[in-house]
C-alpha cells in the first residue's frame, strides 16, 4: 500500500470512529430528544455526497470511511424518526 | 465549475456545518465536561489528516473542507485543554 492511501485511510478510520460515542450513547439510551433532525439530516446528507464525490473522483479512501460513516448517521437518523 | 467539485464542496459545507453545534454549545457554555478528551484528540488527528490526504491527492473540497472543519475542532480541543 502507497503512504498516501494509507494516510487517507488512518483518516478515514479516526473520523468514522468520532462518530461512534454518539451512535453508541443513542443506540443505549434509545433516547434522541438531544439530537436535532435537522443535524441528522445534515450530516447525512454530507456524508452522503462524500461517497458520491468518492466514487466520482475514484477515492478510495473517500469511499470506504464514509460509506461506513453513512452507515452509522443512518442508525442515528433511523432512531431520531423513530422515537423523535 | 464542473459538477464534481460542486458535490464535493457542498459536502465539505454540510459536514463542516455539523460540527457547529457541539463547537456553539461548548464556547456558549465553556462546558467541556460532557466531551472526552479522547474524542477530541481522535477527531482532531482525522481531521488533520484529511488535511494532509487532500494536499497529497490535491483535492480541493478535502482541503478546504478539512482546514475549516480543523480550525473549528481546534477551538473545542483548546477549551477543554483549558477547562478540562
Amino acid at each position: 500500500m502507497n503512504y498516501i492511501l494509507f494516510i487517507g485511510l488512518i483518516a478515514g478510520i479516526l473520523t468514522t470512529i468520532s462518530l461512534l460515542p454518539q451512535i453508541i450513547k443513542t443506540l443505549k439510551l434509545k433516547e434522541t430528544r438531544d439530537i436535532s433532525l435537522l443535524w441528522c439530516i445534515t450530516i447525512f446528507t454530507g456524508i452522503f455526497l462524500w461517497v458520491i464525490y468518492g466514487f466520482l473522483i475514484k477515492d478510495v479512501p473517500l469511499i470506504v470511511a464514509n460509506s461506513v460513516s453513512l452507515i452509522l448517521v443512518s442508525i442515528v437518523l433511523f432512531l431520531k424518526l423513530k422515537f423523535g
